[in-house]
Formats: C-alpha cells, structure tokens, sequence
C-alpha cells in the first residue's frame, strides 16, 4: 500500500475500507517513542475525575481564556530574532491551528516602536492634501459610516524571508507564521475619501500609523478605491492593541507593511511619498544591484503545517496532512501535494470556505508506513499562477532579498517521525 | 428629512449626498451628555503622546489580550439569575460586537456542573450499544480521520426564555446573548459511525458529558448522519474549556443543549432514551397541559444588537443600526427592520457571509432627528419562514414556555438616545 496519498472524496467506503483498523481501541501502530495515549493497555478510569466533581463556576472568567494544556500554543518568545522588544515580531503557531479563521489571541505581531496604547476617546483620523474638503474623523464618526465585513489574510511580506539563502528554521511557525486570516469590520475608504471630495489629480494615498515609528506607506489610489477598509474590529470584537486599536488600515492581497495600524493620517497625492518603508525596505535587491520596488501583491502561496517541525507524526497508519494557501491575486483555485519532493503531485481537499484574498485550509490523508517522505505543497489561484520552487524564485531574483518568498517549502519526515525543515533540487 | 431608514446600496451617493455634514470635523449634531470628543473645540494635540514614545515590546503577550480600553466587553456575571456557579450561565456581549465570528474569549457559557477540566491525554470517546465494533477514540485517533470546517451559529434553548412573560432584561447580551457563532474543525460523526459499524435498527444516538452532570440528549440518527460533527477546534485553536474541551458534539442549527460537551459517549439505539434534559427540562408546556418535546430545531430569529439599552444612540443625524440573524432551518434570506414597532418594514442590507445555519450580519442607517422609535427586525429564512412577534408566539405557546422564543425583539429609543427594552402589541 505504501505512502500514498488516499481519496477524501465522498466515496468515504474507499477511506474507511482501507482504514478499517485504524481506530479500534487505540490498535493503530505507535511509534515507541510516544506510546501510551493511544495504547489499549494504557486506558483511563472509566469514570474520569473530572465526571466525578464539579468543575470551575463561570463568574471568574469574564473574558475565557485556553485550556491550561494548550499553553505551549502561544506567539513564541523571540529575543534571538531582534535587537529590541519594540522593533519586534512574534509569530502566528500555524503549526498548531487548523480552520482558516486565526483567533486574535494569536495572530503576529510586527511592530517598529512597539504598541501604540491609544485611547479611542482620543483618538483623531485626518484626511487631506489633495481632497475638497480636509477631515478629522473621531471613531465614532468612523462608525456612523455604512460597513462592511471581510475575511482577509494578512501577510507580511517578509514572512519566510530567512529561507531565501536555504532552509534556517525549523518550523513553519517561524518559517510562515507572519501571516493570520480574520474577519474584519470597518467602512470602506472609498466612503470617506466620497465625503471628503477627491481633487481631479488625486492618484495615491499616503498612510501614516500613530505609533513612534509613524509607520508610512504611498498606496495607488485605485486600490484605495477598490477594496481597502479602514478596520476597526477583528473577529467581531475591536481590533486588539498589537493588530493597530482602534482603527488599522486593511490593504486586502497587498504585503501586511501597508496595511498601517493605529492609523493617523491619509494624505492624498499625486505620486508615492518613496518612503523609507518603499525605498530602503519592502524592495529586493537583485543580483544585477537594480531593485524591484512597489511589489505591493502577495503572490500565492501555501504551507503545509501539520506534519511539520513543531508537529511531528506520532502513529503510523492514517495521517492527516494539514495546510494553509492564500494568494493577494484573487481566490485559491487548487493546492497539491507531493510525497517525494516535487516529482509526483496529487491535488488536495480544499475544505470549508474559498474566499477572495483570504487563507484556505487544505487536506491529503496519507497511510504511512515509517518510510521517509519529502513533502510540499503548491498553491494554484484562479488567474492561473502556480506557487514556485525556491530554486526557480532564486534563478530571477538571486539571494539578495528578505521579502516576498513564495517559493515551496520542503519538509523531511523520517522513520522516527520527526520532521526537518530541508532544501530539495 | 425625518426618521427613515437610508439605501446603504451601492449607489452611495444618495448616502453621501444626504450625509454631506456628517462628519466634518465633528461637526454633527450631538447629544448634549454625550458631548466632548466629538466637538472641534476639544481635538487631541496634533501629535498625542502614543506618537511621542515607544509602545510595549512584543514578548510580554504571548497569548493576546483586547485593550485595556476594552474590558467593559466581557460575559458578565450573572449571580442574581442562578443560586450557583457551577449550574450557571454567562452571555456573549452582542451588544459590543459586530460582524457575524464571536471571538473564543466571548463564547457564552452554560454548564450544568461548572467547566469540566480534561487531560487531552486521558480523553476518550465511547462509542458502543447498536453497532458491530463497539469502539473506544482517543484525541489523536479522532484527528486521524478527515476533518472538516464548518461556521455555524450555536443558540441555548433557552435563550430569550425571560421573555415569555414580558420584556423583563434591559439588554440584548441577557436577553438574545445566549448565542455565538465560530468556525468549528472536526470530523463528521457519520465518518466514526462507519468505522463501528451500524446496525440496521441504530435510529438514535445518546450523547453524554464527560462532566459531572453527565449531560445526556437523544438526537435522531438522519441527523447524525446528516451534519453533524465531533469537533475539537473553534476559531483554529482547540475548544475553549468552557465550551467543551477538548471535544464537543456540533448539531448544526439545534438547541444549544444536544451540542454536548467533554463528549465522553456515543450510544446507538432505536428510540430515544427520554433523559431529564428532553422530559423535564427543553420541553415547551403548552396551556393545555400538554408539553411539546424534541423541538430540535432553533427557528429563525433576529436582535438589533445596536442601538441597544447597552448601545445608546450618541449622536443625532446618521447612525447605523446591526443586529445578528440565523435559523436552524437554513440560510437567512431576508431580514426586515421597522422604526414604528412593526406598522413598516423596510429590508435591512445582509453584509458578509451568508452560510447555512450560520449567524448573518445586517444593518440599516436611518438619520435620527432625536424622534421617539420603536425598533424591531424580523429574520426570514429559505424555508419562507418568518419570525413572528411575541404575541403570535404566546397565542400558540401561552406564558409556561422557558425555551424557544423567537418572538420580535423591541427597542424604544427615547430622544435622548437612552434605549429600552420593551413590548409593543
């Protein structure tokens, strides 16, 4: 039978047929050195403590927090990345999720002078330059606007940006975890800039961000008009501190940088301010020393997060390959996945929902025997872009670049299931 | 221009042409006790103090809180509505949110032997009586089989159930807050039933808590075999304690109470087994003496969640009203809103996602000239049904009723922006 990819599809007999001792009192075949949950000579009481006593009232947790087992799920520590706390990242556990909404206690974080703590009594948006009209808008106001609810991914655009010189870290949260999938309330910018009047010369937008660093970034004004949201609530309730309370710009497909939190100021112009974030960061440096610059879309992309590093295979048998794909350019269209590192391909189960501009959840079943395995996945979107090889990213753009790494990543699953972050050729 | 409800349609102009003072500068109408930040002559400094100074640095958060700003928005405590804790209840803030996901912190609660605590390594799940292989599941066996992600609205049977005799609650998180809706993650229970093997009598499943409560329902197994899921994930992480953890049954568009938590049992037979919680308790006692029972499906329903008592109206002139629908019945087709408690309905605009049995977001703008309003809306499904008033519900149902009041919810917003719970006939 060996290291095939199974169907999911409805024909479920074919699954359960093949699978028919996968589950039978915990029989499944374990690896040594984690047997025990699943072993039948390892059963709980049949009556469980926690079916024999009450458990905690609901009066001393107004706002819940996880399971005291689900502690090791957090945005990880990591001082050994940055030379400050306040010009910083933390990063989503991808590893550990699953589903395509991230919940906000988990989403990443990057600051430049860390978290802006801005009363929302205080706070004040300004619309000018080239506008009829100049405006200051309280949040209020921003709420008495018509609004509107999307769900988006946001990525940085230096997410994976360590593996362009070869596979540095190990684990996808690390690799790929710059990047989280919410549902954003907030008005669309096109409403504001309508009251506000735009000038006939108007063509781009500058966004500035009220924390220290006055984050800033020049946007074309077709895209302002198009789709961006000025945002002020995640997942239903108001945006959290680190994701830019109480109001954040959302740049929908475009690199996470543009998307300004706690925002301050739009000015509108004529042509991009060539701010230090367009300029000297959010470029890449090519191998001929000319740059590309204004690489605003995140092209598709796709993770696999479970088998990964943080998440090794612990039982042969029946294994559920879990991962992520997303593409700034519209909707994922397909997402494969290769066993042997890119020489064979099968097409995975995309389940729940496909949306424009937001992560998708794939699945492969796999019925694995302890033999070694190379696994990748590609994502396909619908204007027909397939996700590259790294190899194939490097060949045009050299190993210059921190941003915009879309290539496939590689994973080493051996015998003992442990799993390697590797490069393949 | 007089209390009417605005077009929100893509045709903003008629919006904005209206609206043309809405928000310069602060410039609107505004209540008298409620003035202060949106008044020109008390703006912010030009660059306010979070712009002046590093914020905080990522590290100290590894799990995400909201902002201190925020911590109004919690389940509130509830001890005057339960002589426990542990038999108990707290409610979603629906009147502090927007969009259609609630965030896992924000989940209402209600146990019936306080919050079981469960070592994922000790879990398992039962699943024996009318089957060929009785079966014993751990977690990861569970996450063996193919999963699936599936947004749905969860409402307690309850719900509303202070209501029967008259508007008793001054606010919608107490009296519509029994309510959420996530993304769940798990396996189709159909999946483990096959694995064990039907017999040709199994009609019903008994589902049990691995609480101390030990909390039991029947639930026909064409429903079963239909959508319903053993879930182990909500908004990517795994289960919220209170919720369930580390596994949950999803009866997608039922009463809340079936959806069993810490599932600890599956038992298959051929009738139901008429436990306390389908007897005693989720019946509906009829004038007549008469109770009706398995009332499974949760019928369509509607809340303005703002204005609300909690939401007060701020400022005269341009004010969105949101509110939340769902039925367990299918989609939410239409939703209409009326400003003169029920004499006009005008359709509300259905932002978002629309998913079956799942929470729909709707809102309609009026500008509000400070008249008294009476504030209702009324859910519509793809079934055709229309959610009807109180009093058409107490004239089937009479007043002995606990559960399943779908009854039209009415505000009173008094000119001076204050909101009230109230009944119209």
């Amino acid at each position: 039978m060996g290291d095939t990819i199974i169907s999911e599809e409805p024909s479920r007999r074919r699954f359960l047929a093949t699978a028919s001792g996968l589950v039978a009192l915990g029989a499944a075949p374990t690896l040594a050195k984690d047997a025990g949950a699943s072993d039948p000579k390892n059963l709980p009481p049949n009556v469980a403590d926690w079916s024999r006593a009450l458990g905690d009232g609901v009066v001393s947790k107004p706002y819940g927090v996880p399971s005291k087992f689900e502690q090791h799920v957090v945005r990880r520590d990591v001082e050994w990345l940055t030379a400050s706390r306040e010009s910083s990242v933390s990063f989503t556990p991808i590893h550990a999720l699953d589903g395509i909404i991230t919940p906000n206690g988990l989403c990443f974080e990057r600051h430049h002078s860390g978290v802006a703590e801005i009363d929302p009594q205080d706070y004040r948006l300004m619309v000018h330059g080239l506008v009829e009209r100049p405006m200051l808008f309280t949040l209020d106001d921003l709420k008495r606007f018509p609004r509107v609810n999307r769900i988006h991914f946001l990525e940085c655009a230096a997410n994976s940006g360590m593996e362009w010189r070869g596979a540095q870290l190990n684990g996808c949260q690390y690799t790929h975890g710059m990047v989280h999938c919410v549902e954003y309330t907030g008005v669309p910018l096109r409403y504001l800039l309508d009251e506000a009047g735009l000038k006939s010369n108007a063509k781009w937008v500058l966004a500035e961000g009220g924390d220290a660093a006055a984050m800033t970034r020049s946007i074309p004004l077709s895209k302002i008009l198009d789709d961006c949201l000025v945002a002020y609530r995640m997942n239903g309730e108001m945006l959290r501190p680190e994701n830019g309370y109480p109001v954040r710009l959302v740049v929908p497909g475009w690199e996470g940088n543009m998307w300004v939190k706690w925002l301050r100021r739009l000015k509108i112009g004529d042509e991009p301010w060539e701010t230090r974030e367009e300029t000297s960061k959010y470029t890449d440096l090519l191998p001929d020393g000319k740059a590309r610059k204004h690489t605003f879309v995140m092209d598709a992309k796709s993770i696999i997060t479970a088998p990964s590093p943080q998440t090794p295979v612990r039982t042969k048998g029946f294994t559920v390959i879990s991962g992520l794909a997303w593409s700034g350019r519209g909707k994922v269209k397909r997402v494969d996945v290769s066993l042997d590192g890119g020489r064979n391909w099968r097409e995975a189960r995309i389940d729940g929902l496909v949306l424009d501009k937001a992560c998708v959840r794939f699945y492969a079943t796999i019925d694995w025997n302890g033999e070694p395995l190379l696994l990748q996945s590609r994502a396909i979107d619908d204007t027909g872009y397939v996700q590259p090889t790294k190899d194939a990213l490097r060949k045009i753009r050299g190993v210059n670049s921190i941003y915009h790494n879309n290539g496939i990543q590689t994973y080493s699953v051996r015998p003992d299931g442990e799993v390697e972050n590797v490069e393949v050729s």
